[in-house]
C-alpha cells in the first residue's frame, strides 16, 4: 500500500497546492493514507482550526506538527478533541493533544503516524527523541504494521541517526523543517524509508516559504522584522512510501515535487 | 562552459571517489573548471597537505573548506603556499590563507571561487557573510566574470538568502556543510544557479559520512565518542553548471551522484 | 572623580528605585558621571521615549543598552536624535543611533561611555566586539581620559575577556546582562576597573526581575509563557568606579546594594 | 548545622587552595558536612581518580561534577566504586555513576547532595533538571532533612528558577559553572538558601581560571587554542549555609572567599 507524506505546508499558498492537487495525487497513486505537515499553514506560523479544516478538507487524513505547533492559541483545545493532529510526542510537560495516532486507511489497513521533534540546533528543549520513539513503538505493538514518522528537525546528522535507529522498526522515516526537499530518498537496510526532509509545499520563489528580501533584511539588521509568505509560482513537495501491508517494511519511496503557477 | 563542484569529500572513500571517477566526469562533460570541498578529506575532519594533493592529483582545481578548515595544524602554512585552497573569507582574525582565488580553466577562461561560511547554527563566531561576499565582489571586479561561491553552512533559510541576494551578481552560490543534496537545484531569474547543499562525497549507507551505531551513541549518551568514516558503499555527490562565457550567468544547473560499491 | 554606574533597570519597579534613591547617591558619593542600562526600563522589554525620560529625570546623564535595544519601535528614531542613548555599537547592519558618546561630567571633566555587546549565547548575531572596542578607542583618542565600557553579555568568559583585552585602555569594564550582580569587582593591573556582571535594578523576589511562578511555567512547558516583572520589594545593583582624572585610571571599584520594601 | 559547598575547583592551583585552607575552614566554622564542585580539578578538564583522592584528602566529603564529568576516561570505573563523587543526576543515557547520595557529617546528621544540570545554553542535551529533581526528593524522601543541590549551569534565569522551584523542598539550590561568584546569595522565603554561583577555587587573575591571552585569542582567532590554567595568585570561592538540623530549612548563607598569594 501507499502512503503519501506532504512537507510543511506554508500558508494560503500551500493550504491551495493542497486544494488543488491532493485529491488527483491520491487517486492517481491509490494512496491508503495522507499525513501532511501543518505547522506554517496559518500564515507562515502554526496551525489554526480553520486551517486544519482546510487541510482535512483537501485530502489528508492526519495533520503533523512541529516546533511552532503551539504558535496559536486557539489550536491547543483543538488538539484535545482531535486526535488525528498530532504535535511532537516528545514535546516535555505534558501538553495538549498527542504525538501519535493509528489511523485506518482507505482499504482500512490501520497505519500509524508517529510525529517527533529533533534537539539538535533546536531553540526549545525537548525531551529525547529516540526515547519516546521507542516508548511510541513499544504503545504501537499490534495495532498498526505500517508506521510513519515525521522526525522534524534541523541537523542532518540528528535526522540520519534516528533512521538508522528505527531501520527495521518502523515503515518510514521522513524528517520536515528545513523545508528544503533532500535528494537522499532511500530504504534502508531494515526496510525503513527515509528522507532527511520532504521539503515544504508553498511558494517556490522564496527563502524557505518567505519573502527572501525581507529575511535578508532580518539577517543583515538582525532586528525584528515580520516576514512575509512570499508571492508568485507554488510547489508541493512530498514522498510516497510504497509498504508491504503484511510486513510494514517499506519496498520505495518516491519524492514528489509538483508546481503551479498559480 | 561547464564548472563541476563536488560536496564535502570524506575520508578515504570520498578521495577514492574522487580518483575513480573525476577524470571521467571532467571528460564527459567537457568540464573547464573543477571545486572540491575537502573539509571533510583527512579521516573526516580537516585537510592534510598529503590530502590536498590526492585531490588535486585526482582532477580538482581548487579546494574549498568549511568549518573544519584548521582542524589539522599542518595545513596552516601550506594554505599560505597554495593560493587554490580556500578558507573561509569571513573567517574573524586575520586567518591563515585566503578566502578567494581567481584561476585559469582548460581552456584559458578566468573563474573566481569564493568560499564563504554561514553563522546560523554554527559554532564559530564569524564575521558578516553578505559583507564579505559585497567586498569579495569589488575586489573580482574585471578579474573573471564567472564566479563560483562555495557558501558553507546549516541553516536553509541563510544559505537561501544568500543565493537570493547575490542573484545577478555570481554565477553560483552552492551550499556545503550537510552532507546532504538538497534536491532544490535552480537557476534563480536574475541568473546565478543555487542549491541548498550540493551533498557529500564518501560513504553512502552513512549519517553524513560517519558510521550510524557510533552518533547514535554519541547522541544518546551526550558523551565523547569518537566518530569513524563508515565502511561500504561511496558515493559522490555534485553539480555541473552551465556558464555563460560572455555574461557569467547560470544557463543550467545539474545535480551528479554517482555510486561505487567499492 | 567617581562614575556611578545602574545595572540595568527592570519596569517601574527599577525606574521608581531611580526616582527615588539616585539623586542621593550621587550626591553622597559626588558622582562626576551617571550611566545607567535601561534595555528592560519599558515594562521589562526596551526603552521607550517616556521610560528614556524618566531615567534622564532621576538623575542619569547617559543611558545605555543591550539586546533588547530595539525591542520597542518608537525609540529608533528617538535614538537619532538622543545621543546619550546608546544601543550596541557592535550591532550589524548600520543601525539607528550610536554606541559611544562623551559626555561632561558635573565637574567639567569629559567622559566617554562605550556600549558594546558579547557574542557567545547571544540570540543575534553581532559585529566582533573587540575590534569594536579597538575601533571605538582609536575614535575617542584626545577625547576624554575616562572611559567606561558597558559589556552587555551572558558567558563570564567573554566578558572576563574583555576587562583583560582593554585593561589599561580604558577605566571600567563593567558586565551587564544576566541581571544578577557578581561579586568580583576588581582593579585590573593595568589600572581598569571590572565586574563581571553589575547586577539589576528591579524587583528582588523574582527570577531576573520576572515572576518565578512564570519563568519555571516557561522552562517546563517550552511554551509561549508571557513573562510579567514581578511584585514585591525591590533593588538597586550599581558600581561606583573613583577614576584618576588625569590618567584615567581605576583606582577602586566599589559594588552598590540598596533595597527598599516599597 | 553548618554546610560548606566550594565552587569549581581549578587545577592544581584550585588544589592547593583546598589543601591549604579546607581543614582550617572546616574547624573554624564547624563544618557538619563539606562539598566540593570538581568537574575542573584535572589540569582544568575533568576530575581524575588521583585528584579525587587529592579532594578528598584534603577534607571534603563529597564531590560534585558537572559538563565536564566525563572528561578523563579513567574516572568512569571510579565513579561505579565511589558514592561519593557525583555527576549530573540528569545526564542521558544511563551513564555510569550516580547523581545523588546521603552522607552521614561529623556529627552523625544524614544530609543527602544532588547534582543537577542546568540545559539553557549548555553544550549537552540533557534530561529536564526540574523532572529529575522531583524524582530525586520522592528517592530521598524519610533518608535526610537536609539536602544540598548544586545546580551547575549557565544562565541565570534558570538558575535562579530552580532555587525558587526548590524553594521549601530542599535546604540549598547552589549553583555552579560560570567559575564566578554572584553576591545575591539569600535565603528564600520557604527556607532554602540560593546562590546563582558560588564562584571558583583556583587561579584568581584569569578568565574563569585560564590565562587571559590565550582566552582572548581562543576568541579572536576562533581557532583551537589550547587554553591553559593560569598562573599566579589563588582564590578559593564558596558558601557555608546554616540549616536548621531538625526542619532542614536554611537559616543563612555566607559567602567565602579567600586569597593566597601562592
Ligand atoms: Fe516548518
Ligand atoms: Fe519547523
Ligand atoms: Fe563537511
Ligand atoms: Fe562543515
Ligand atoms: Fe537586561
Ligand atoms: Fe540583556
Ligand atoms: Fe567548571
Ligand atoms: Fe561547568
Amino acid at each position: 500500500m501507499r502512503l503519501l507524506f506532504i512537507g510543511d505546508v506554508v500558508g494560503r499558498a500551500g493550504r491551495r497546492m493542497l486544494r488543488d492537487h491532493l485529491e488527483t495525487l491520491i487517486e492517481q497513486h491509490a494512496i491508503e493514507l495522507t499525513v501532511a505537515n501543518g505547522e506554517n499553514a496559518a500564515g507562515g506560523w502554526g496551525l489554526t482550526p480553520d486551517t486544519a479544516e482546510e487541510i482535512f478538507a483537501a485530502g489528508a487524513d492526519v495533520i503533523t506538527l512541529g516546533n511552532h505547533w503551539a504558535d496559536r492559541k486557539e489550536i491547543l483545545p483543538y488538539l484535545d478533541r482531535h486526535p488525528r493532529v498530532l504535535r511532537p510526542l516528545n514535546w516535555p510537560g505534558r501538553p495538549p493533544g498527542r504525538g501519535l495516532a493509528v489511523v485506518e486507511g482507505r482499504s482500512g489497513c490501520p497505519v500509524a503516524v508517529v510525529c517527533l521533534m529533533g534537539r539538535v540546533f533546536a531553540d526549545s528543549l525537548l525531551d529525547d527523541p529516540f526515547a519516546a520513539a521507542d516508548q511510541a513503538l513499544a504503545e504501537l505493538a499490534g495495532q498498526a504494521t505500517a508506521i510513519l514518522v515525521d522526525f522534524h528537525g534541523d541537523a542532518t546528522s540528528e535526522k540520519q541517526a534516528m533512521a538508522w535507529y528505527l531501520d527495521g522498526r518502523v515503515s518510514a522515516v521522513l524528517g520536515t523543517h528545513t523545508h528544503t526537499a533532500t535528494a537522499d530518498e532511500r530504504v534502508l537496510p531494515g526496510g525503513t524509508a527515509a528522507i532527511t526532509d520532504v521539503g515544504m509545499t508553498g511558494p517556490r520563489d522564496s527563502v524557505i516559504g518567505f519573502r527572501p528580501d525581507l529575511v535578508i533584511q532580518r539577517l543583515r539588521t538582525q532586528l525584528h522584522v515580520t516576514l512575509e509568505v512570499a508571492p508568485g509560482p507554488r510547489m508541493l513537495c512530498g514522498v510516497i512510501v510504497d509498504v508491504d501491508r503484511d510486513t510494514g517494511r517499506a519496498v520505495a519511496i518516491e519524492r514528489i515535487r509538483l508546481e503551479d503557477s498559480g
